[in-house]
Order: structure tokens, then C-alpha cells, then sequence
């Protein structure tokens, strides 16, 4: 099973034209919401992200953020950087050869993160669920969650939920016939 | 009060690649459910469409669909095609005049449909409502529903309900401060 849990605007970015997440946190939030982050986060065996989001990541002010195994997918890394030493594995490969090694290791839920990780995954029809917060904003212009894909695919949707009177979360899964 | 109401993928098209809506009608829907819009017909004064939006309902094999008044945007027709008259109206000019101008006539609710012309109307900051029905498909590619802005336009998410157990429709109020 692997899943996405991630946040776009109305317009569907996942980050605005000057790469900034920054409107993600424009909603007052004064409870703390995880708006269902823990609760995903329990359910995965091992996150699997591509260098941006790991570059993103590092860059910001806290400490390593996951308690979980970490591939990092990346064909020009050859080495783990200084002090990510058993946080992080380099990882490269067809996705779908990466998938079964992972499940093979006994890592069976797999948590997608990063819009080009999430669009190669998709494009090899290896995402079984989606979790996409709406923040509510159009933006109108960014960097995309979705790409292009050479065939539709279809799911349905089996929850929704608001958050703090303004965001919405969709859970999409994947229907194969 | 200008709203919009339509169906997009969950990649944010309207129309997929060869132009087609077919996929709109991909999820069974046994109860033939109209997903509230005859609610939301019946709160509106007028519709405002585009060209293009009216070329297309003119190419459904049906009956004229509409008991309210129809503005047409064209500024290349310059009458009412036979067939039409007493259906539509043509209007043209700067969008927040025409809203003015309705308005004066009594049309305070306006349903805003089309691509191009919610665009038009959202780069105006004229849209105060949408109510957003996601198809659950990725297709891949095709005609977005949003566009570039100047400016990012903040909302809030005043309802979310799911519809046939697959699809979900999301109501979007436009905040002002």
C-alpha cells in the first residue's frame, strides 16, 4: 500500500511561484490540528521521497522530523551527507523493482512524499491512496502536484473531512478492476 | 453574489485530453442524484457563461436546459444565433461592469460557468462562491479549470458532502479582509 498525505491549494500546487510553502499555514489553526497527520503517519512502515523534499527537508529549523526508515531516491547522490548517517537510504532504480525490495524488507505501507516522486509514482500506477489537504486559496501559479499521465486512472472517494472551519481533506483510493 | 458550479478531476480538469467530458459520468449514480444543483439552481438570478460553454450546451442532444435568463460573452457574435432568441443574451465588455449591470436589473445571483470566464471572473476578484465537484479520476492532461492570477485569492471551505460513496463536492466561500 502506498499512500500520499500532502496539502494543495484549491489550484492544485503544492507550492507557490516563488517555491514557497508559506500559505500553507495562513489559516489560524489554534489547537494545533495535525489534521490527521499521526494518525497516517502510524499506519506506514517507511517514507519514500525524492532529493528535493529531502533537500527541503534538512532545510528546515528543526530536528530530523521521522521516526520511521527513509529512502531517498536519487540518481546522483552517492553518499549519505554528514549527519544523516541511519536516518537516511539512498535508493535508485525502476519504482516498481524499489516497491517490492521495500516489501520484501517488510516495509508493505510506504508514505510517497515529493510532487515528482508522487507524479513518477502515479505514472507507474503504483499509488493506491491519496490524502490531499485542500488549504484553501488559489494561487494561480506554482509548482503542481499533478503531471501529465499517458493514462487515466481511476479512484473514489472514501472520506472527507473539514479542519478548523476552512480546510478540507480528501481520502481518495485507488479502484482497479 | 457570483458562484460557480462545476465538476473537475482531481487533477483539476474540466475537459481531458481529446476534449471530452465523457468521464464525468464514469461513477455509477443509481439514484441519479443531481449532487445539489437544482439547490443551487434555484438560488441563482442568471447565468453568465462563455462562448465556448454555449456552444457546448447548444451540442447537447437535449432540450434547452435552463428556465432563468442567459448572458452570453461573445465579442465576435453580434446577434443571437436562430433557435436562441428569447434564451440568451449577448453581453460584452469589462466584467465588473457587467456584474454592475446586472445587478441593477434585479440578476444579484449570478451563476458563473465556463473555463475561460471563471478565470476571467476569478483574475477580476468577481467570484464569491464555487461549489466543486471532483470526479475521483487522475486523467492526466486536459482543459484546467484554474489559470494564472496576479494575485492568490483566499477562501474557506464552508461545506464538504460525498456523493455516491466515490465522489466528493467542496463549497469554497471567498474571505475579504
Amino acid at each position: 500500500m502506498n499512500s500520499v498525505f500532502i496539502a494543495t491549494s484549491i489550484d492544485g500546487y503544492i507550492a507557490d511561484k516563488n517555491n514557497s510553502i508559506d500559505w500553507l499555514h495562513t489559516i489560524p489553526n489554534p489547537e494545533n490540528s495535525d489534521m490527521g497527520f499521526n494518525e497516517h503517519f502510524e499506519h506506514i512502515d517507511a517514507l519514500v521521497m525524492g532529493r528535493n523534499t529531502f533537500d527541503l527537508v534538512c532545510s528546515f529549523d528543526c530536528d530530523w522530523p521521522y521516526n520511521k526508515p527513509v529512502f531517498v531516491l536519487s540518481n546522483t547522490m552517492d553518499s549519505v551527507p554528514k549527519g544523516y548517517e541511519g536516518k537516511i537510504t539512498l535508493i535508485s532504480g525502476e519504482l516498481a523493482h524499489i516497491v517490492k525490495y521495500l516489501n520484501l524488507q517488510g516495509f508493505n505501507n510506504l508514505y510517497i512524499d515529493g510532487g515528482i516522486t508522487i507524479q513518477n509514482f502515479l505514472k507507474a500506477d503504483l499509488i493506491d491512496k491519496m490524502i490531499i489537504t485542500t488549504i484553501p486559496i488559489v494561487l494561480g501559479g506554482g509548482i503542481a502536484l499533478f503531471g501529465e499521465l499517458n493514462q487515466a486512472l481511476n479512484f473514489k472517494c472514501t472520506k472527507s473531512e473539514r479542519y478548523v472551519n476552512a480546510i478540507v481533506q480528501n481520502h481518495f483510493e485507488r479502484t482497479r478492476q
